[in-house]
């Protein structure tokens, strides 16, 4: 029988709570630091404990994973601590395409993707003597957080990064890239992608919420311009939205031309969960910043569902369930092969 | 047996989604661009594809219907791509009160009902040399998007018009209407009236997500001040929120007065879903903007019920599929000319 | 056969929802004023009409309580409206630790335990020449609302104290008390801790929605610089979060001290429900406010459970079904006595 086993992290409560609700034995790779956390929940039958998660690639965990015929669910923790070369080695079989995990992490094959894919994408601009409007600069690396500013010139460019080379978060331009700030509302996209019926599902929406921009409002203007913050991007959390309905034909052909553009570029593609996230604008047309090519943690919000996988399944179905489902479906016809890599 | 149809946009899935739940076939009068999405649902029997929603008032279409007997379920698509002579003349029967839908699409008569209902709306401000403090310009007939700003006084409303004049996106002050700015926070209140039961239930609430206004705050203020935005009123999604329980009597009160007003000055009344739009002050007081007099789209937040819907029913209840149980009641005790117009 | 009682306001309608859902007989004391909107629920068996909730001190209350076997759940009302030694002289049983209900209203022992706790808190500024920076200036006894302000410098303090008290808000500075404003982002963190079972439960995170600071982002910043306005912080209502997966360590950390210095400090402890509200910084890392010894309104939004009690439960699981629960299960072992006070 098959196993669904992940790292004890980003979703892991959603995604082994959702194996569990399919009949699946469930394994943890546990970092010692956390196992009091994860040992509060029922749904979680084994721990493989380590003091890294780079164990995953060692022979101890491998031949525990390979006992228990487990599949390894991908999320963020595994592209934030490994490199790709290391995931790409790990010896257990990993639910959807491992191979496009480098597209996300590296900053020219995502922006190939995204192009490929037909999406529209931030305008970059090439330096601070081209600034003309609203801009962010974006630190290299950075998964969000330090080293982010808005600038609407080149002075209020130089003031900003040299405040942040002062306090030792950058050293120089080399750290920055440019982007035309997009300006509206943000949306991150979740799909579902499936190998085996061809089907691709769109499966909710969210909005992150980030410390400290997102407290910026509650600031009044004057107070802002009077102590001179340059706020962060440091994701905290995540909130639910639903989307117009009349915005859903796109959503979808945004998804399709992802996935088809996957399977041309990064064979055998784009197999399960993945997220397209960006900005809605005042033509309410969507730009993206980003993708994700597996489960984003604003699936979180959807233990039970969301308004959109409801009108899909007669069950609640989370992005957590619906990989297991996957799993279940494709053990059921043998085709495992076609969903791990 | 009654079938259950509405226009594909705005709120079409929750509403056959709810009307499948409930036992109905359902029927989708289709825009063959739209086709795609659609389809992509199993819970929606039969299409009937169009090229304009206007087809709707024709033979075909209305054969179709009959020979289903459909309900049409009217939504906000209805009345922005059909004039209110045009919706009253389809033969199809609607449900709920198709004569007050006129109502929430003249300005005048709108605000009469408001009125009539003793809701508290904005003060109107006569023209620009009357602003005195924070005001807002509106478009006329903008269903919310470009053309509204905020002013502060004449000079600062001058230099807004006659930007957007500049723009090509209004001619002059006769495109634009002032009111006295309400602050506070938004709040969609959802509500039901049965004409069967003669009760009024509290759906629940939402908030509108528009683009580029709910991007302002994460614009650092003097970033706001140097490009010199006047930001949009998009409306791309909807988000979650419960009310103070404390607010919750003269949410009741203002939705059972709309509804008295509405049997006085249009009958039958209010029949089936309504909201009322506006404002939250910092007295917890709310002020009326506007009222739908038929489903909104944040209810697509709640397709498997809202925590005001759950207190009610013992079954995942969304609007839609109360609608659907509304018509259900009304078969069964041959009542459905109570409840269609 | 032990029943569950409670106020007629504030989460009510979620507890004794819960409370029917677990099958015990409901009783609301409820005032006259608020009666029509309490009677549209099927799910309160009884009524204790009252003027005013301090009656739930006199006999005739006490009595039809006694009679009934109730226990009152207590929420954000009873303490608002009643003193502390009102509260601990009620002779009905009330669910969790009366006696801890003081140290949530007293600030001093509200901080007292917060240190307890090792909780962050902001640092406190001891008067306006010491303002340093973005300071939040709060009223004495304002449970939120008008007479909070953000100032910069004792320049700006002084401008708006005189602006406050010229409103007839304030007297003067002895009404006032200075903290460091916490830049970052709100979160209010729900636990249940179980005498029971010895098991803390975390139950869900919300965001308060205040009026009008939760619409300032909304207001372009040169409109909120000529405009003037101090905003206030009435709470209207609440939304939805789930948090980062990486942070649910702190967070059961947190509740964990929490529970423990309020054994050591209040016995016997903080039973029940409870609320850490605070704010996490660019870094993540969390500081508390205020706590709530008892129930939050915020829980008002799942009351067909979380993203947090879906993990723990396979119903769902509002906190109001929760404390139910909990009831439910003392009684089968006659251990009520350990849950009441």
């Amino acid at each position: 029988m098959t196993s669904i086993a992940t790292l004890g992290s980003h979703c892991a409560l959603q995604v082994l709570k959702g194996a569990k609700d399919e009949g699946f034995k469930t394994i943890l790779v546990c970092e010692k630091k956390r196992e009091k956390l994860y040992r509060r929940f029922k749904f979680i039958d084994e721990f493989v404990l380590v003091d890294s998660f780079k164990e995953i690639m060692d022979q101890r965990c491998a031949n525990i994973l390979k006992e228990n015929n487990a599949v390894i669910i991908p999320h963020g923790t595994l592209i934030a601590q490994m490199s790709s070369e290391e995931i790409e080695s790990i010896k257990t079989p990993i639910f959807g395409n491992k191979w496009i995990l480098r597209w996300e992490s590296d900053r020219n094959m995502k922006e190939k993707l995204m192009v490929e894919s037909k999406l529209k994408i931030p305008r970059s601009i090439r330096g601070p003597s081209d600034i003309q409007g609203l801009t962010i600069a974006k630190r290299h690396g950075a998964a969000g957080g330090k080293g982010y500013f808005l600038a609407t010139n080149e002075e209020d460019y130089i003031k900003k990064r040299d405040k942040l080379v002062r306090e030792g978060i950058i050293k120089g331009d080399q750290d920055l890239y440019l982007q035309e700030y997009a300006l509206g509302v943000s949306a991150y996209l979740q799909y579902f992608y499936s190998e085996l019926s061809g089907e691709l599902e769109f499966f909710g929406v969210d909005r992150r919420y980030e410390s400290d921009i997102d407290g910026l409002g509650r600031i009044p203007a004057q107070e802002q311009i009077d102590v001179d913050l340059i706020p962060s991007f440091n994701v905290v959390g995540n909130s639910p939205l639903v989307l117009r309905e009349s915005l859903l034909e796109d959503v979808y052909a945004m998804g399709e031309r992802f996935v088809e553009a996957a399977k041309r570029l990064v064979a055998p593609g784009m197999t399960g969960p993945f997220c397209l996230e960006g900005v809605y604008d005042e033509n309410a047309k969507f730009t993206t910043f980003e993708f994700s090519a597996r489960i984003v943690a604003g699936t979180n919000l959807y233990v039970d569902g969301s308004p959109y996988s409801s009108l899909i399944y007669d069950e609640p179905m989370s992005m957590g369930r619906r990989i297991a489902r996957e799993i279940k479906n494709a053990d059921s016809k043998n085709s495992l092969s076609k969903i791990v890599t």
